[in-house]
């Protein structure tokens, strides 16, 4: 059926979609969510239908994403049909029935994904389905491969290539903020990719983004990485197995997590690392509950990085409490200048310098925890981070009191005397987040009491910043209603953890990070 | 945030749908799926945010759904806010993780849905894993309940209301159309309705549309009662149980169809049915395939009813060939008629009889087979048929040579002689519709050769009904491809039934007709 174009000015987020008439759509036996085949100019392309019911019936309505990928301008004549359903649907709906899929279905899925040949219903029932009966190994490696196929990979020469990941869930961890300056500075190569936070108060990304550019193109990371050994760039754009973007968007409102080894392994392939050092913060505030949990997750890590052809390395660390003091972009990104000068709070330092070392060990140092420690004691490390800051386009003389904080704060004292008994990381997340962070970069949290602390009566339990002053009375607000800081004189006065049904509204559950 | 609304003139097909730029959405902390609330002379509403990449900061572009139900205009102040993430998500992720919902978690999903207040990912993610995990009887009884109280019902007051449903999978049942008038004729009350084909060459409502219209509003619906006693109308605009025709919409491109149970007896409890009987098509053929499926299916539909306050029997009915001969609307319609007024094939015939017959005993008529036979032999049936095609809008002295089928006809002949030994009624449904149907609805297939039948050589098989030359000629290519009735002079001559890896390319599965 011959249909002239009206171009819609309207970007749907990455999706093909077409509109048609409900009598184009009657005549062509197309269904909404069916797919179509347009061609145009010897070009073809799949999209899927949208019917809309006060649309001209001589018209194809395509939005910006299917205007681009065909190239077609208003008012040209296209030809469109019904198009089979792509066999991928046919796998997805095995794997709905529990069967176990072959590399060659899991590529093909992968493929339509990419392609935008599958609606975001039938990639939602995917990942529900790999949720639910989970992935065998076999599966979980051809779905890396596929991963990588499907995207684009860097190269940086020689190897090693090291990398360095956290699975998340801790509020606070700036380690990669000192790991890569530790790692580039004693002569490694270590490009860091990494994401903007979506549950959290603030991801690497959103952290380094208040020193220096982080949406750098391959490029300019190339450029970067040849002048400094490293970086620390946002790898939203770089369409490093840009599936998992697809698939991440869908697994957001449903809290499910079914591709974390592809997706976290895949990408680091893709940027061609060779050691990689897996951080999995285990405990009750993280995402990761249990050292058996723990513990499974890090073998299958290690067995796919075999398979792929990558060194792995995983580290459960401590994860009941926030890393350091910071919470929030600026806060955090000032707390790892300082801790790369020498100073900052000892658990990110011994983190860092632990999981630096790990990556040492790894590549063959001989005394890993040696030249660790001499990075940051002998300012290397700090000297690096200035150089990748520059380079990155970033003031390399940046002191930590020039990164702007919210200039609207308020102080949380402590109503009685006692030891820190627990602490919430969750509570302390909504607090940051409800002040800001991270879109309000200079908006968080600065933590005066930890674990085993001890606190006297009036002194300070934690701060909130914020950038206006609305955020912060509404963080306050929420602050008096959590009381994330729960203290102690002997730990048998305060036995009860929560209550149920609970008070407070349901939140978000954590995403792991990739 | 106070936004400028922009009208999109656009349809979604149901969902409401608001546009956010990149801007905006980083300032309220939207990401793409989250939900808005849109606040407007006092009405607030929840939308899905899309986020679109070249689009003013300052607007917000709502679909014509969205426009509709906020009953704003181009150019007005709304203010736009993070909505919080419904309960019913939480309800969900449980499901997800295999948890058993309560009554209320169910009431609130459906609430959700019907209001708008899910996207199509989540659904798709609650019915998948609705299909993966199953349902109890306690959910399915709360999930009929809620789907009936979120739409509407009807009361065609004192008792009983017969109701007739098929699971279908059978092509060529066109048997509604003569148990309604068997019924009706008998003086007992049978408001039927029915859906159009999704997957099949025609559903009750295309056939009946071939005869008077079918798309009724409830007031006619319930005039057309008063009259007749009966009626045959399209289901899919009286929002009865609405929340399934969203739920349908997700399931169709899954090929899942979870909600069977209380998708049916919701809408008959909605029509106020008080006896239904449920015809189970049962055979190779058919959607069912196993007399064990079928007992169970047929008991749970037997227990909810008892659970709903329904009265109802199940028929496990020969499935393993079409229904009569004629496939398609219009060839179906003659079909019918020419059986009410004492012709047709003999196996819709008694098919019709018997499940009339069970209606009949169900109300406690003492010779329920005699009536029912009685209202064929004299006419009565025939008579109250065109009662309801006259009261329903159509032509009352309507015969069955006037009803049109295609003008353009093809013959397939037997190359050799023999008995058919089996045929394949899924490669007959997928001729049919290569032929036009249910579209186009004079095309169709109409069967010479039933199973047992003798074959000579060069007698005629089946034909095929075209509404037009080139469907004609490619239903008729897909014949010779597919071969759908196979003859045999001995049962064992013709051992192999299919050759794994398939020769033709994938079809979509039946769906259940609801």
């Amino acid at each position: 059926m011959e249909l002239t174009v009206e171009t819609l000015m309207i970007t749907t987020g990455g999706s093909r979609i077409a509109l048609l008439s409900e009598e184009s759509a009657n005549l062509l036996g197309v269904h909404s969510s069916d797919r179509i085949k347009i061609k145009c100019n010897g070009q073809e392309m799949i999209a899927i239908a949208n019917i809309a019911y006060h649309f001209p019936p001589n018209r194809i309505g395509l939005y910006e994403e299917t205007v681009e990928a065909l190239g077609v301008e208003e008012g040209e004549k296209v030809d469109v049909e019904l198009a089979p359903l792509p066999e991928s649907l046919f796998n997805i709906r095995a794997k709905l029935h529990g069967e176990r899929l072959r590399e060659q279905d899991l590529v093909a899925i992968v493929k339509d994904v990419v392609e935008r040949h599958l609606s975001t219903v039938e990639i939602s029932a995917f990942l529900t389905a790999l949720s639910i009966h989970g992935l065998s190994m076999g599966e979980t490696e051809a779905l890396s491969r596929a991963m990588i196929s499907t995207g684009k990979t860097l190269d940086f020469g020689k190897g090693p290539i090291l990398d360095k990941h956290s699975v998340g869930g801790i509020p606070g961890d700036k380690t990669s903020m000192l790991i890569v300056p530790i790692v580039a500075a004693a002569g490694f190569t270590i490009p860091k990719t990494s994401s903007r936070a979506i549950t959290s108060p603030a991801g690497t990304a959103d952290r380094v983004e208040t020193l220096c550019p982080v949406d750098l193109s391959i490029k300019e990371i190339k450029k970067v990485v040849a002048k400094t050994n490293g970086c620390l760039v946002w790898g939203g754009s770089l369409e490093l197995a840009p599936a998992d973007d697809l698939f991440i968007q869908v697994e957001y409102p449903l809290g499910i997590d079914p591709m974390l080894l592809p997706s976290i392994l895949s990408k680091k392939k893709a940027i061609g690392a060779t050691h990689v050092v897996i951080d999995i913060p285990t405990g009750m505030g993280a995402k990761i509950k249990t050292r058996t949990e723990a513990y499974t997750l890090a073998s299958d890590f290690v067995d796919l990085g075999k398979r792929l052809g990558l060194n792995i390395q995983c580290a459960l660390t401590f994860g009941e409490q926030p890393l350091g003091c910071g919470i929030g972009p600026a806060l955090e990104a000032k707390e790892a200048l300082e801790t790369l000068m020498g100073g900052g709070p000892p658990d990110l330092r011994e983190k860092a310098l632990s999981l630096a070392s790990m990556l040492f060990e790894m590549v063959g140092v001989e005394h890993p925890r040696g030249m660790a420690e001499d990075m940051i004691n002998s300012g290397k490390a700090e000297k690096k981070m200035r150089e990748i800051i520059s380079a990155q386009g970033g003031n390399p003389a940046v002191k930590p009191e020039d990164i702007p904080v919210g200039p609207e704060k308020a102080v949380v004292r402590s109503e009685r005397a006692g030891k820190v008994l627990w602490l919430s990381t969750n509570d302390i997340v909504r607090i940051a987040r409800e002040a800001g962070a991270p879109k309000e970069k200079g908006a968080g949290v600065v933590l005066h009491a930890k674990l085993s602390g001890d606190v006297h009566k009036d002194s300070v339990l934690f701060e909130i910043y914020a950038e206006r002053s609305s955020k912060l009375a509404s963080a306050l607000e929420l602050a008096g209603q959590l009381s994330p800081i729960v203290l102690s004189k002997k730990p048998e006065e305060k036995m009860i953890l929560d209550q149920i049904p609970e008070q407070g509204p349901h939140e978000k559950r954590f995403m792991l990070d990739r």
